[in-house]
């Protein structure tokens, strides 16, 4: 069955459980997506098509005896590498397969397989998750599919996670996010991505790069999909009254705080004008543009130039638990943490006295909108020529994560959803941020973007690698 | 009326009710006794009778007009001067007074405030609360009562909370505990010492020292007081149904875990035998001595011994909050962090990771005891000749502190009580250490030795310098 791929996870589960579809042959036409573009995009770390399949075959086997584990029960849903699951090797990005420890599989991994999600495979992640712009240089860096000329970078550290949506071969996809790991990628292939607040889902089973600020997430073709993933996977969620919610979500007497700051500066051709565009859409549909100060966004991220607080986390996680895996570090990603090396405790204590300042002062300031609008990345991806070493690299990179790494630090919840191709014909992504908490709201205004512009799919069409 | 301080706040506060005492006499009966001992103690770095006695007016009139504030209505409170409390100086045991930011009363002097509590005065602190033994060489060192020929020190760093419960001039004691600062001056005095668990009371308004282990904390002459007073600011408690609780509390069926280790090695003599004399009469009553492993402890003292986490805390702070109060350090506080500004940022993070994990893994080895017992204290209190300089003081300081540090490490909460005197004729106090959380129980079981072995005035008599 073709076009699958072009309807929610909502949908598909519909048709599955009215039995005018089998999980089998949604994986099936999961698998003939990947065998047509998968070798062009390189979006997969390990692919399994047999375990998918042998999955599917009990997703059907369940729903045919009329059970029904949950909203991912036959869905294909892709995992970041750098999560453990059951049975399968980790790497992590790096050169070589992680200790055992590294592989027993977390709660959010359990709670994708006890839904009988088919996984067809691990994605590509940056070496440690370290590097925003989808960059590994020992494994070969997933190929943007929305550049049909040019090898352009996907975005990081979740590199795969997006490509794998636009292939087709997933309706979902497990990433990771520390300074913009879900919401970089998600942006560049023209995807939605969700950053939960911090401390939401345990990280069990995710290879550690910044504990402070880790936070898994979900990457989706639509609201709607990253909507019913995140209820799926979290606990504390009513899948139904939240789908319910984001289906009421309307974009009128919506307060969208915008801030005349660096998050608008030194925006690639089109990124700026794109994404304001769309609120030019949403004012026309009755949301109100409010103009709005985030003095503590600035702070934070003068703080994220002079290497905040991950590389120190990294490098303490490093020493003592992979101290063999140093050596053979990516010089992109060594070079982000040479000097946390050196840096004082006591300058790393004062470092997150700021951040919890600055969040508890964010926090509230943020009660007088809904949320704070800007564009999620301010650069074009670059060419993978010319960002593989370190040269060009390093200030890409800072760019890429200039405008998420504020929603770690400040502690908040974020949304990225595509509304514009650039200058360069590649995705632009509006980022919103909501108050530490507010998923449920996030995301329901989030789905009032989409209702208003339209999916991805209609807003920006097919990426070229994948006609 | 004399004799006041013989009896609890809860028999006093009824008194007050009735009708048959004031607040005015409470507080007339505190300030002779700091008449006829002060002078020689030291307690109090502010004395302030007349605030006192006006606060017990309100309380007369308020009690007089059938208002009930609360347990400390008309009892007298001393506040360590590392609290802030509105209208009065900060010191923190620095010879400057500190900027305004830390005279910003926090909730629990709020709490004790808001009930009507006077305050006869603020109490000597160790230099910014950083040492176990009490000595102060700007303001001057408290004098332990229990030593009538020579002056030795009362222990800290809340030095002078305990002295003013044997003083008599206050009922209750409210003091911090980051390493054992509640614990030690309580049983080095004869009284009682609650540590409770990291988090259960806000930090604001108390200068901090290390904020991840700094707890706020009470002294006072009973197990019974010191329920009460915990009861009085702990806003998850009902006072009354916490009374009736340690009204029930028995020794039988108690399981006591005792560790053959470290914690009960190189006692002054006399400690760990009036420790156990205390253990072997619970047993008569029907507690169960129960061999338990403890490795977790062992392994947070090794990393105390190493400077731990809080010298990098305390150095942060100091550095970007009050740098002009370097200059002035007592050597014996400067030389606990003078590693701590070279220690670097991952060192610390792994520092706090191997506390969260011993932490975590001690919780649940307790699970199998009631309370781990062992001597509060190793050591006699030192006579302050041979510790006021930084060379007998460093050992005597770790020693004092060693078997109370883990449990602010092991984020545990502790009770001590007086049980005996040693060979020099000095309180010893049986340490009590409970999972996190378990307050209520603590002081239970706290209150059932207690109810057994006596008071620490039947058990222990009248200091001589009281008498």
């Amino acid at each position: 069955m073709t076009g699958l791929h072009t309807l929610t996870i909502a949908e598909i589960g519909a048709k599955l459980r009215a039995g005018t579809l089998t999980a089998g042959a949604v994986v099936e036409a999961g698998i003939a997506r990947h065998d047509s573009y998968g070798a062009a995009l390189g979006a997969y770390k390990l692919w399994q098509p047999d375990a998918a399949r042998a999955t599917a075959g009990a997703a059907d086997a369940v729903f045919a005896a009329g059970g029904d584990l949950g909203p991912l029960q036959g869905i294909p849903v892709s995992i970041k590498d750098l999560f453990a699951v059951d049975g399968l090797p980790t790497y992590s990005g790096t050169p070589r397969r992680l200790p055992p420890e590294f592989e027993r599989e977390g709660p959010v991994v359990a709670a994708v397989r006890r839904q009988l999600a088919p996984i067809p495979g691990k994605t590509h992640t940056v070496e440690f998750a370290y590097g925003g712009l989808g960059v590994n240089n020992h494994w070969g860096t997933p190929r943007n599919p929305w550049d049909g000329a040019d090898h352009r970078v996907s975005g990081g550290s979740s590199s795969g996670a997006g490509v794998s949506l636009i292939e087709g071969s997933a309706h979902l996809a497990l990433g990771s996010d520390t300074a913009g790991s879900v919401r970089i990628p998600a942006s560049m292939t023209g995807n939605v991505g969700l950053k939960i607040t911090h401390g939401r889902w345990p990280l069990d089973g995710i290879t550690p790069l910044g504990p402070s600020l880790d936070t898994p997430g979900v990457l989706a073709r639509t609201v709607t999909d990253a909507a019913l993933g995140f209820a799926a996977l979290d606990p504390a969620t009513d899948a139904e009254a939240l789908m319910a919610e984001i289906g009421r979500a309307e974009l009128a007497g919506l307060r969208m705080g915008i801030c005349d700051d660096t998050f608008w500066q030194d925006c690639s051709p089109g990124v700026a004008e794109g994404v304001e565009a769309a609120l030019d859409e949403a004012v026309a549909a009755g949301a109100r543009l409010v103009p709005f100060e985030l003095p503590e966004g600035e702070e934070v991220y003068r703080l994220f130039r002079r290497g905040g607080i991950v590389a120190a986390e990294f490098y303490a996680f490093l020493s003592a638990r992979l101290p063999d895996w140093i050596a053979t570090l990516d010089p992109v990603v060594t070079a982000r943490f040479e000097n946390a090396r050196e840096m004082p405790a006591y300058e790393y204590v004062n470092r997150r006295h700021l951040i919890e300042r600055c969040s508890a002062s964010a926090d509230e300031r943020l009660e007088a909108v809904d949320v704070v609008v800007m564009p999620t990345v301010a650069i074009t991806p670059p060419r993978l020529a010319e960002v593989s070493a370190i040269e060009g690299y390093k200030e890409a990179n800072l760019m890429a994560l200039r405008n998420t790494s504020i929603g770690n630090m400040l502690t908040l919840c974020a949304l990225t959803i595509p509304v514009a191709l650039d200058e360069a014909g590649m995705p632009v992504g509006l980022q919103l941020l909501a108050r530490r908490g507010h998923e449920h709201r996030l995301l329901a205004i989030g789905r009032a973007f989409e209702r208003k512009l339209g999916t991805a799919r209609e807003r920006l069409g097919v990426a070229p690698l994948c006609r």
